[in-house]
């Protein structure tokens, strides 16, 4: 079940046994997931809870609704939107790191201090990773045209989910980020927009611009600046996919090196996909894609087109579907044996229980494949070693560092590990300054715990 | 005496009365000024201070230097760069406000749950207000053409002033602002790059850019966003002289509504001031410029050009000086009874004290005026009351607001003071909403310190 609406049901229930367990199985019925349960209150007759529910659509949060109501001794006090009030103001904040109290602090940060620094930045302008937040800050760029499963909401619209993005980097590698929403479609605005601002930024993110825009906008960004830029969507989510598969085929019993790829969807993220399996394969790579445009690009990056689904279906042993299209593959097209990643979100090409069902030797959805494993370790390696660009290598040792982190159950570990970030960041490192694209070298202690502070010049 | 450089001195002075005598007159006697004193430690036989000075340059640092090592009983341990250690990655963070340590959080501040807040903001982009960080968020924008007394330093050596009025945005009026430094000197491509970014901010903050390129800048953005723009160095400068200006004619028997003004300089502040004051005054305000496109705009906005600046110092009562030219006006153009701002940082035209000897019945220097008082305040408003521009009768209650709140021997009132900021946003709020340039109201108990909450809808 995908789920699209998550909602809070506070509950007064009567202070008896069995009276939660009614809740909890009321609500299942109703094709609801139950999320967290805080205790609000207790007292000697009621307790009151607040149940999270994570419900498909506004249909079934209704029939959950009643159901719930419907439960003897159990009162349903309110139905609370904790996502909407959780994003009032929004998920970042921009603060100051030193508090301005006094006349001295003012002329340490603002005039006339500053002009000391001013003049070193003016005199060697590498000091701005040192003296500025460019050493630590991310531009999360993008104009919304290809959001989540939501499509083109324009740059408004996206700012939520790149705000989102933002707060993953804080969190999780201790990176400052900024969304950059822009307001056009046109390739050649958004490559301007982003060469005259990026000089105040460590490193460039591109996140969700439609395809084949987003192509020629990271080609010409990588051109023409010698700064990390990741275009999220691609790079992130193939390391994310490349780790998963890695431990699948495995745990399998099959070989990745040897296994015979199809990417469904040649997209952004089935693009850098089928490149990077392509390379860990050292074999073509087969894909479907029914745009000409797409099937040429993966021609030109050594990959081999093929007609349809099923003949992709019948001669792929790994199959990895990207297409944005729910229940696109039906399970009769399913073979034995055959590992299946569907990795549309919320709602992917084929469910893992129906793939698993057919016969597949094992199967997962996008939920477990997020490139948020990816994203922030790469981030904050390229920007600490101050990396010209990141290069296959850096993103080749990411997915190495993601599959290695994940349990004995598990295809990737879970992204709210922060030593799954750690690992991937020094991985990330260690591949920037043996590539040679690193200026920097990091501390051999590298530890993201640390105050963001420039490394040494190597 | 102009203070360009800040060091603390870390003394190890024995522990026996007269010592610190010695030594702070040591440093006065070298042409230091003490800044801020404090207490490393303590013992039986020592006790070591840090001692900030603020010195005109490195020649003078070192006679500083000397002159304490000479000090009997005192031991120089060490000379801290104190300012550049402040800077160290920054002046600013971007911070998360909301913690993801669960999969629920994740759920929530990212996909799945974010999309509901993406279709809100499709659907009506007003939320976006109440959703994301825009209702409380400055895109601080310069091309760093035009920096302090410094000149052209260019964007990266621009970042850390901009990140200085970004640390103050925040300390003092709860916003969230962010330095977009812009790697062009062209009005066209600096406007183009603004407005295809400019739906993620509640309001643009123009800072530093060389004149004439700041007014077509500044016109066209205007002109093109139905949101708040403030060009600093214009309209924040002027509201801070106004409101001096007005204190000092008052303390010194003078009445500004009938004076004669003459503004000396007529780049971005010289043009703003001389409308404002020319609005206030009601007649024509006099100018002198070598330059005929200043000229040009001043005659365009109803002013009075004259042919030098010794034309201007015997026609007007009032004299304020904008030039960026230290030392320009010499003590002999000076008449009895004139009042003189006299506003170049960090070197005036003219020394107030050289002014008020010359007869001046009042003088000030830049460091009094501080832009600081105007643009926190009046921004915050501004968003607030998401006004769909900042029109001259907001500008006007700011200065206002601040004149008020000046203290029985200031011209205008500490900068790091809150109330003062509290008060220019409340009167710009009223300005804004009596004007009908606001769009929604603030209640009527409108306090900067509650949370950063878009106000409910008029």
């Amino acid at each position: 079940m995908a789920e699209h609406l998550i909602r809070t049901l506070r509950c007064r229930n009567a202070n008896r046994p069995g009276v939660f367990g009614r809740l909890a199985t009321a609500i299942g019925a109703a094709d609801a997931n139950l999320g967290d349960i805080r205790m609000v209150w207790m007292g000697p007759e009621h307790i009151v809870r607040d149940v999270d529910v994570l419900v498909e659509d506004e249909a079934t949060l209704a029939r959950v609704v009643a159901a719930v109501s419907a439960v003897e001794d159990v009162d349903l006090i309110d139905v609370i939107d904790d996502v909407h009030e959780l994003h009032l103001d929004g998920k970042l904040e921009v603060r100051a790191t030193h508090p301005v109290r006094t006349l001295h602090d003012l002329r340490r940060v603002y005039t006339p201090g500053v002009a000391e620094v001013v003049r070193s930045i003016a005199a060697d302008p590498d000091e701005s990773y040192r003296y500025t937040i460019r050493g630590k800050t991310v531009a999360i760029v993008t104009n919304g045209t290809r959001v989540l499963g939501l499509g083109n909401v324009g740059p408004l619209a996206a700012l939520p989910v790149m705000e989102g993005k933002a707060a993953l980097l804080h969190q999780f590698v201790g990176l400052s980020a900024f969304p950059i929403v822009l307001d056009t479609r046109d390739a050649g605005e958004i490559v301007a927009t982003v060469l005259h601002l990026a000089s105040g930024f460590g490193a460039i993110q591109l996140e969700d611009i439609e395809s084949p825009v987003c192509f020629e906008v990271e080609r010409r960004l990588v051109d023409a600046l010698a700064m990390p830029v990741l275009h999220d969507d691609q790079h992130g989510t193939a390391v994310a996919v490349v780790a998963a598969t890695t431990n699948a085929m495995a745990r399998a019993g099959l070989d990745l090196a040897r296994a015979r790829v199809g990417v469904v969807g040649l997209g952004a993220a089935g693009t850098a996909i089928a490149r990077m399996l392509g390379a860990v394969t050292a074999k073509p790579v087969i894909g479907f894609d029914p745009s000409p445009d797409a099937t040429e690009r993966l021609r030109k990056s050594g990959g081999e087109p093929v007609a349809s689904l099923e003949a992709l279906m019948r001669d792929a042993e790994l199959v990895v579907a990207v297409t944005g299209r729910a229940n696109l593959i039906p399970a009769s097209l399913v073979r034995r044996g055959q590992g299946i990643l569907a990795l549309t979100n919320p709602d992917p090409e084929i469910r893992p229980e129906d793939a698993l069902a057919a016969g597949a030797a094992f199967a997962a959805d996008g939920r477990s494949v997020n490139n948020l494993l990816g994203f922030p370790g790469i981030l904050r390696a390229a920007i600490d070693t101050r990396a010209r660009r990141i290069d296959a290598s850096m993103y080749v040792a990411a997915a190495r560092a993601i599959a290695e982190k994940a349990g004995a159950n598990e295809l990737v570990p879970n992204p709210l590990r922060r030593d799954v970030h750690r690992a991937v960041a020094r991985a990330v490192a260690e591949a920037a300054i043996k590539g040679g694209v690193a200026r920097v070298r990091v501390p051999s202690d590298y530890q993201l715990d640390q105050p963001l502070r420039p490394p040494a010049e190597s």
